[in-house]
Parts: structure tokens; sequence; C-alpha cells
């Protein structure tokens, strides 16, 4: 048998403590033995639990009980999460989480200290939900070399994107929308709203699949807030969705560009059908191609099944995941911005089609197709380095009134 | 260093030598050491190939050598590709495959010796192509019980029934293009077009998820030759793609229900934007919910980038994969075909759309939309039991000439 500690007994730390109960005979039969939880740490008083018997508030006792070999951080959070977390792994004691925050920003710090002491640390939970990411990449894809990742990562905005697409909702309604249903933070909707969310979840795929830490604050993000109903609309007429994307792509020299951002994707593109709170990840590979992986991308009970599934994973082996690893480097290997080379939509406040055609063709050489929504026209530029498409926009903007500009994803 | 031995030189056997050289770095740094090929067996000669030193025709040099541990069959089919999985694995040395028919067939008494011998018998590759999903199965949601598979895992009709949808194609001309373009066979495509192909991989993931081999002579079959591009039409116009589906579900009782046919798949579904010569496979589990795993579901680099995951996991792994497995059981845990409850489409050859609708309302009871083509009208009935399906359609074909039906899957 197997004894396992749940720190933080919120939504994901109480789902594990579910799920390990009502699938227990499963699995154990797939865990090669019973899995058990002997303690549950947190400072809150939780009267009336089910799990009283197991409740804790000292994390001193897990950490100093030789019979728990798993810990389980479902703290969220830097704090106290990060200690708890060191501590556990120099204890030798293997640790699961979910937390991104976590993982995004210390990573690389925790992954070499599992390495030195022959434990693991897993964190299939912290992208996607339940969605298995993490182990098909590093295990599924290990033949493969990675050349980009592009995912919808964020539940939360997509389903207001869904929402404001589908019903017309405007931002501010669909913000109320997901406040109501328990989506987004009433007091603060900003980690989901302005990409924070996407942007550790993209840190930690990209990490995972070119080998180096990348840090959140490394990465240009921009989140939903700029976008409109009118954009989605034109942006429908001309045969896209838009999509808040966390992306990661290897250069040819080698360097990596990331960035999150409100982007167009085509309609016949797989990523565009992803709609509500579903998340769908591209990952991009040498042999492999393209393929996606799509699921609920939160949840207590979804979130909680990927906790334990890796709970069994290092129950059952006996050796550490070699392959689940990166470094901190400190040569710069992020290509600027500037240089990403995209399309690029734009919406213009003017109806006269004709005009703004005319006046963009000046500026942007020759254009697809131009669709007008009321009193804006919006039209889709060809692809182009990042400096060259702002000095161009620049040149239209003095000539047109540029209300809004977002890149079209090539997938 | 490990050294592997590869029996069958053509697409996935040369594709594995393939991927093992060119990126043999990074996979010495997952499986922890290097994997080189020592020997290639087939019965064919190969001049000028730049593997010739290692080319080999007498099998048993792979089974007498000690030094060999991992064994990549490549052959296809069942003689001798059964005999010499059957012997490597008695011989202590752990299979990669790519073989659905050998899985499909004999997976159980494959996978048994190999635990009786600690050994793995790995076959990530025999569904799916390189997409990731027999790993994500029984690893990443190991913590779910499964409810339900159902996936489109045949590349070649997927891609004839997409051209006869976007292009108008009939099923002959779809044949002959999907034929000149090497996607189906010359001389006889029926395990393509008749769903044995897919039969095979529903076989494989249903025996998975719920632990006992399912024969693909136990599940009923058929293939996309009834399509016509009326259907597809018809389909379009009520809002559904027509995809060859391979599914399999658990029951209350426990018992499980599983098939094979071309059906009517929602628009707004997933899995009815699953195009071209692409894979999906929808897998619904307890605690998870819904999960779709989308790729190239052929190819020789993409199929042999999954055989080369298998060899690193097995390289690395200490001990055996205890989660893959399941057994022959001799009870009848297989619910009959009648009891299967769906809803259905029905395709008459009658234009006048009031005159159908009134008549298959007094069989079916209330219908929803009813939608006409040519001189054809065609509707969706309610769920309801297959036995009940086709009493009424029998009643309704005495009344009006019945051409076509297919199940609309609830996904």
């Amino acid at each position: 048998m197997v004894q396992v500690a749940i720190i933080g007994y919120g939504t994901v730390g109480s789902g594990v403590a579910e799920v390990i109960e009502r699938n227990a005979e499963s699995i154990a039969k797939k865990a090669g033995q019973k899995i058990e939880v002997k303690y549950i740490c947190d400072i809150r008083d939780f009267t009336d639990d089910p799990n009283q018997d197991k409740l804790i508030k000292d994390f001193s006792i897990i950490l100093n009980d030789p019979d728990i070999s798993v810990v389980v951080e479902s703290i969220g959070g830097l704090k106290p999460a990060y200690q708890f977390v060191k501590d556990s792994l120099l204890a030798h004691k293997s640790v699961v989480t979910s937390n991104k925050e976590l993982v995004a920003t210390k990573g690389w710090e925790l992954l070499k200290i599992a390495r030195e002491q022959g434990v693991n640390f897993l964190f299939e939970a912290s992208v996607g939900g339940g969605t298995p990411i993490i182990r098909p990449m590093h295990q599924c894809l290990a033949a493969n070399q990675f050349d980009e990742i592009a995912g919808i990562l964020n539940g939360t905005t997509n389903f207001m994107l869904t929402k404001m697409a589908r019903e017309g909702l405007s931002f501010d309604e669909a913000l109320s929308l997901a406040q109501q249903l328990g989506y987004a933070e009433t007091i603060d909707p900003s980690a989901d709203v302005d990409g924070h969310d996407c942007c550790r979840k993209i840190c930690i795929l990209a990490s995972l699949a070119f080998g180096r830490h990348i840090f959140p604050d490394q990465v240009p993000t921009s989140g939903i807030r700029t976008v409109t109903t009118e954009d989605i609309a034109l942006a429908g007429q001309l045969g896209y969705a838009i999509k808040l994307i966390g992306r990661a792509k290897k250069q040819e020299d080698g360097r990596v560009f990331i960035e999150v951002c409100p982007a167009l994707v085509d309609r016949a593109s797989q990523l565009s059908t992803v709609d509500d709170v579903f998340n769908g990840i591209l990952v991009r590979s040498d042999m492999l191609g393209d393929v996606l992986f799509y699921g609920r991308g939160a949840g207590k009970l979804p979130t909680a099944s990927a906790v334990v599934a890796d709970i069994i994973d290092t129950v059952r082996s006996e050796n550490i995941h070699q392959s689940l690893y990166w470094e901190k480097v400190d040569e710069d290997f992020l290509q600027d911005a500037a240089q990403d080379v995209c399309g690029h939509y734009l919406r213009v406040a003017c109806a006269d089609t004709a005009k703004v055609l005319e006046v963009a063709e000046l500026v942007f050489g020759q254009l697809g197709r131009c669709e007008s929504c009321g009193a804006y026209t919006a039209f889709v530029t060809a692809e182009q380095s990042q400096r060259d498409f702002e000095n161009a926009r620049d040149k239209l903007a003095a000539l047109l009134p540029v209300e809004n500009c977002m890149k079209v994803m090539p997938y």
C-alpha cells in the first residue's frame, strides 16, 4: 500500500480525495497496489467533512512521516506551495501538482531537486485540466523534435469568446456571465481575461518542448479585453474565429518565439472549433506532423483525475521520468517579437469598403477579401514580420481610423 | 546502449530505422542510453540500401542473440508475424509493433506471455498511426473508468468521405482517387472501405478500455459502400457529416456494445470536423468527461515515430506496464445490436417532403426537420432501440421506397 498526503483541501484537493475513493479498486489494479490518503493538510477548518480523521494543520507531520511517499500539492500560488513542495522533494517524497504558477516559475528548480533526489515531480494537471498533454508530449512524442505548440489554454476566455460569437454578447456581458457561472473570478478576473493563466500554461509546454525554462515575464502577453463583437463578426465574415492563443515556435536559428494574444484562426482548422470551456492544444513535430489534444480544460473531477493518474504513474514507476525535464539557462534563446512573421487582421472605422481596399493596398500591397459590417471594414494582410507590419499599420493609421488589429494564425 | 532488431523492412520498418538515425541524439537523451538498430530482417533483397550491413534473412539470428532486448515487428498480418512475436517474447525480449491485425486477434495471448516473461508488448502505432491514444488511455486516464470510445479510425475512408462531401465525388470516383494517391489498395480495397481496418482498431481500444479481449469477428461491421453523394448532401442539409465510426460503449448492465458503421455526426461536434486522412478518437470517461485525440492516422514517419516512442518507453522502464493489459474471457459480455439505442437517418426516394413527413410521422411519431434534395427526402428519427427502429423502418418501406438508413451518433 502507498500512502499519500494532500496539501490544500480546495476544489482540486477534495476532488483528488474523491477520485481515489470512488475508483479505488481500478486504481489499485493499475498502480499494482492500494493507494490511500493518509493526511489532508489545510489551515482551514472543515466541520462535518467525511475526511475529518485525515485533516491536519501542521505540514511538518507529513514531512516527517516516512510512510508518505507521495505528496499532492493543491494549494495553488507560490506561498506556501513552493516551500512545501521543495521540502517534500528534499525529504525524498515524490510530488504531484496541478499548480501552473508553481511549475511556470519554479519548474526548472523543482525538477532539478527531484532528479537529484531520485523522485518524481509530476504536473499533468497544470495544463489542460484533465486533458492529457504533458505525458503525451514527453512520452508518446519522444521520438520527435518539437517545431511548434499552439493552444487554446484558458477555458474562461474561450467560453466568453464563444458566447460573444454565438449570442452577440459584448466583452462586459460575456464576463458577467462567466462570473455568474463561476468560471471567472468576481473580484479580479485579470488572470483569465488578460492572458496570464494562458501565459503560464504555454510557458510550461514550451519549457518541456524546448528543454529550457521560459518564465512568464519573458512572454509578450495580451488578453481579450480589446476584442469587440464587431471584430468577431468581421472575422467570421472573413472565414475565421477569434481565439486567445498561447503559442511557442522554434525558429530556424534554434531560438524560440513565444507569445499570448487574441488571434484569428481559420474556420477550417481544428483549433477554430474548440468552443465553450474546452481547451485544444496543437502540437507540431518533425516526424508526426500535427496532433491535437482536446478536452475540458478545468473542473474538479477532470483535474483531479489527472492528478491521480500522476500518482498512479509515480507509484508504478521505480525509476524517475528522465524525459520530463528542462533546465534554466542564462543565454538569451527567445526571439524578439518584432521578427515574428504572420498575416494580420485590421479593422478600420470606415464603411466604404472600396475606399478602405484602395488605401490599404497602397500600404500593404495586394489584399484578399475585404468585409464590412456596420460602420467598420476589415481585411487580412499577407504574411510579414511584426516590424514591417507595424510600420505599415502606422502609415495606414495616418490615412484611416484603424480601430483594432490581430494576428492571423497559420493553422 | 540498447540493441534493437526490426523484422519487416517495408514502409513502417524502414521509417523506424530512419527515425532512430535522424533523431539519434534526442532519443538517446530521452531513453537514458543510445538506441541502435543491429539487425533488419526481411526475406526480400534490398540492393544499394544504406542499411545493407544490417539486413539478414534468418529470424533465428535475432532470437538467439542475447544482445537484442527489443524486437520491432513491422511485417503486418498474422503469418509469420504472430510466431515471430511469440518467440521473441518467450525469448525474454520486449516487442513493439504497429500490427493492428496481430493485436486485435492475438493481443490477450501476447500480453499474457509478455507479463509472464516480465517484458513489454507495446503497440501504440497499431491505432491512430502516430497519434497518441494507447498510452494516454492506459496511463493519463488511469484514474478513470471508461464509458465510451468513438473514433474515425481509418484515414482512407475518411479521405473518400471528405472528397465526396466537398467535391461531390461518387463512391467509385473517390475510391479511384484514393487508389491513385496510394491511400487505398488497388487490387482489393475492402480492408478499408468495408470497415475491417476500423474494426480491428476499435477492438484494440475497446479491449484496453474494458479489460476483455474483443475479437473482430464479434463486431457488427459495415463500410461506406452504401453511402451516396445524396446521403452526404442530405445529411449536410440536416446539420450532420457522414463518417465511418468505430465505437464501443459500456452499458448499464456492464456489457459492452461495439460496432463499425457509417453514421451521421452532428456538425457542432469535434468529430465531424475530422477531415481528409486525419483520425479523431473521442474517449468518454467517468471523471474526465470527453477528450479527443486528433492527428494523422497513417504515414511512414508518423507511424514510425510512435513505434520509436514505444522503444524508448521500454528501454527506460525497468518494470513492465501493468496497466496495458486485457484478458480473454469465455462469458458473453457483448450486448446484442438489437438493443442499441440511437436516432436514425432515413432517405426515401420521394421528392414530396410533405407526403414523406406525413407518412413517416405515422410510423415514427413526431419528427424534426425533413430535407429534400433532387428525387430524395431525408429525415432523422428520435432515439429508439435498433429492434424498434427496424420494425418501424419495415413498416415505412411498405409505404414508401426507403433507399438508405444510418445511425445518428449522440456526439
